[in-house]
């Protein structure tokens, strides 16, 4: 599924080590992931820390101070996440002060702010409130410009080696703003200077296997670069990272290699800085001067949903149809009645029709369309009854010629959907070149 | 964002408590989270199991020995998963080994099958993939039916105190049926006996603070079942937990406890056994024996994407148009173009006609519609570049009748689309009621 090779590191600074520790019960649910941590870990990277670990722990004092504990001794800085609110489940702060065994104060600013953000409201502030002003001793306050409770810096040690603890709201929309535009400035005067260079080759519709054997010999090479292989969503995802007190240094060094890795890959890769597949294919249809529609049946308007996820997307793609019956292929692309009965709606013959009636009835200059059987049950009675769940046929036409292309996806209902959608984004994006 | 109340324990019988250690680099990086702990919190929690911290570590026998320590001081059951395979980056085997201070032997039984497994693929095994036969001293092998890394499971004892440690593969696929299939039977043996009952009641379009102070005073009195709040994507759900030494008792306990929220919340709760919305809705449409036709303008498919999501959607979602241009809202629904021109497409004028064009073109029951400006730029020069982002009509049309509701949302575009498909299935729900 995936892979990790390389170190960013430069030998002569060694890198600090991070733990990040989301504190709350509802991650503990087969319901909640932390959600904080991707966007904390590539913060924490761009200053040059790398993230060794991460642990979610519930609202219990015993366990958040045995997370803080373990965390203390085994890394160099500790993001807790979490744990800031008012309530009696918020413990972060007694956690973290029952760990370092040091104490907490009541900040007297906090605390008149906090009588201030209530009464602003005519409201009367709850008893409980008054914790979120308690604050560890030794620690800078991170104000929080959009929550009630603030942020905390420690800078410590613990058996001589140097500790930063840092406590963060929980909440994404109060933590993102607050580590951006509070915590980070402060962690780059503390850390030494260091520069982050990052790029992102994209593939879509090819084996992870087959990227990482072609791959492999050249990105081991850079053993200061670290690679990571994602695959998913029919797509791979090659990403490079590596860090450096010369900014240029670092950036020339993946830019050459993502260079050589796509000279390999070849029109495999769709993507060099990262853009979407559907932001590629609009943007080649917008600087072809072409526009776009669909019909979609088994996908019913997935195509149609991406394409438009896209800001200005109205510039190329016009629209469509979903055409989910029989009846509506007819009414909305023109294909004959008589051609759906003969072969069935999964049929070549019927993928060509609508992708050439869409074209037609909308004035675009391409029409695409998408035909299939997702499952988990099998086509209607008629010729589409024997044909494997799977089977999905895209149609392609321009003014001169329309091309179909056959699948045979295996998966359940989402991924055949999905995979579908994918290919129909492939075939506009490899007419296009 | 969320919030989990109350504990699902039997004070006769203490809960054992577990740690989930993900092993594995590539979820240290920023792009990819552990997802195996979500599925494996459900399976310990069926078993009366509670899981009290997660980790996630990288491929360092160093960090994975310490996180296995770790887990084995504060926890009951320690499950790894990932770092199983044949790479020099697979470690967990050692990692415990040297935690627990125990040896690893290679089995012979396994060593066969890994080349019997090779051999029938007419392939010479790798050298390294001996080291997959490494088993704990002590520990039953759990054999993998999909993969080649079998999984192992040691009941041991530290410190006079028991404990149960599995370690199983990374990849879902292969984690998810050695579990279910395997691990789960033999843990059944050896955990005292426990009944879970869990019951998912959902709310559309409602803000959690209003649901958590009407339902605090009822489920904050039961006291023995866990109650998780969860809102995000226009939604929010109640999860009730509970786990009992009798099944009918715990079944009990959380069927009460729903009732008296259900009825306290009325017709907002839309689902009160886990259904989705487009479930909902699809299903009342065909106990009407109703037809459903949609023209998206500004969701551009997502409607009809989530719809038919749903297996057998067809048998009331006919399809539709995605009418992203003026052009194809006259061609496909049929709205005078004069109308357009001078209310704008984001109009209540334009967005009745829509709902009322597709339903009388596509012969369905029921036409619904959607336009709005999802930003992040304005409308087109006209009636709609004045109006503000976040503007969205729905219109619903039957035989009878054509409503239309006007929405002002914020957000940015992701956000403004989805909560007017929600607000669409919301508003067919409360009509169909």
């Amino acid at each position: 599924m995936s892979a990790t090779c390389g170190h960013a590191e430069d030998p002569s600074h060694p890198i600090m080590i991070a733990e990040i520790i989301a504190a709350g019960s509802e991650m503990l649910t087969p319901h909640r992931q932390d959600t904080n941590s991707l966007f904390l870990t590539a913060q924490l990277n761009d200053l040059g820390v790398e993230v060794a670990f991460k642990t979610i722990v519930g609202d219990s004092l015993e366990h958040l101070a045995d997370a803080a504990r373990t965390a203390l001794r085994r890394t160099d800085i500790i993001v807790f996440s979490g744990g800031l609110g008012p309530t009696e489940d918020d413990l972060t702060r007694e956690a973290v002060a029952s760990a370092l065994d040091i104490g907490l104060h009541r900040d007297a600013e906090i605390l008149a702010s906090l009588y201030k953000r209530f009464a602003a409201r005519q409201m009367a502030m709850p008893r409980n409130n008054v914790k979120q002003a308690d604050i560890l001793d030794g620690a800078t306050v991170l104000v929080n410009p959009v929550g009630s409770a603030p942020g905390q810096m420690l800078d410590t040690s613990v058996d001589g080696y140097r500790k930063l603890v840092l406590l963060l709201p929980g909440p994404p929309r109060e933590l993102k703003p607050l580590f951006t535009d509070v915590v980070k400035p402060l962690l780059a005067e503390i850390l030494p200077p260091r520069f982050i260079a990052r790029r992102l080759l994209r593939m879509p519709l090819i084996p992870e296997s087959q990227v990482d054997a072609r791959t492999a010999p050249i990105y081991q090479q850079y053993t200061d670069v670290q690679t990571t292989i994602l695959a998913g969503h029919g797509e791979i995802q090659l990403h490079f990272f590596t860090s450096s007190t010369v900014l240029s240094e670092a950036q020339a060094r993946v830019d050459e290699l993502a260079s050589r890795v796509e000279a390999e890959m070849q029109d495999a890769v769709f993507s060099a800085q990262g853009e979407s597949l559907e932001e590629v294919v609009l943007l080649m249809l917008e600087m072809r001067h072409l526009t776009l529609a669909a019909a979609e049946s088994c996908t019913g308007g997935l195509l149609g949903q991406r394409l438009t996820a896209v800001p200005n997307s109205s510039r190329a793609f016009l629209g469509g149809a979903i055409v989910y019956t029989p009846e509506l292929k007819t009414r909305f692309a023109d294909v004959p009645e008589e051609m759906i009965e003969r072969h069935g709606a999964v049929s070549p013959e019927v993928s060509r029709a609508l992708a050439e009636g869409i074209r037609k009835r909308t004035g675009a200059s391409l029409g695409i369309s998408i035909t299939g059987l997702a499952g988990p049950n099998g086509g209607p009675p008629g010729p589409d009854e024997e044909r494997p769940i799977g089977l999905v046929y895209i149609g392609l036409s321009d003014d001169r010629d329309t091309q179909v292309k056959e699948l045979n996806l295996n998966g359940d209902r989402e991924y055949i959907r999905w995979w579908a959608s994918q290919h129909a984004l492939d075939l506009l994006r490899r007419t296009l070149l």
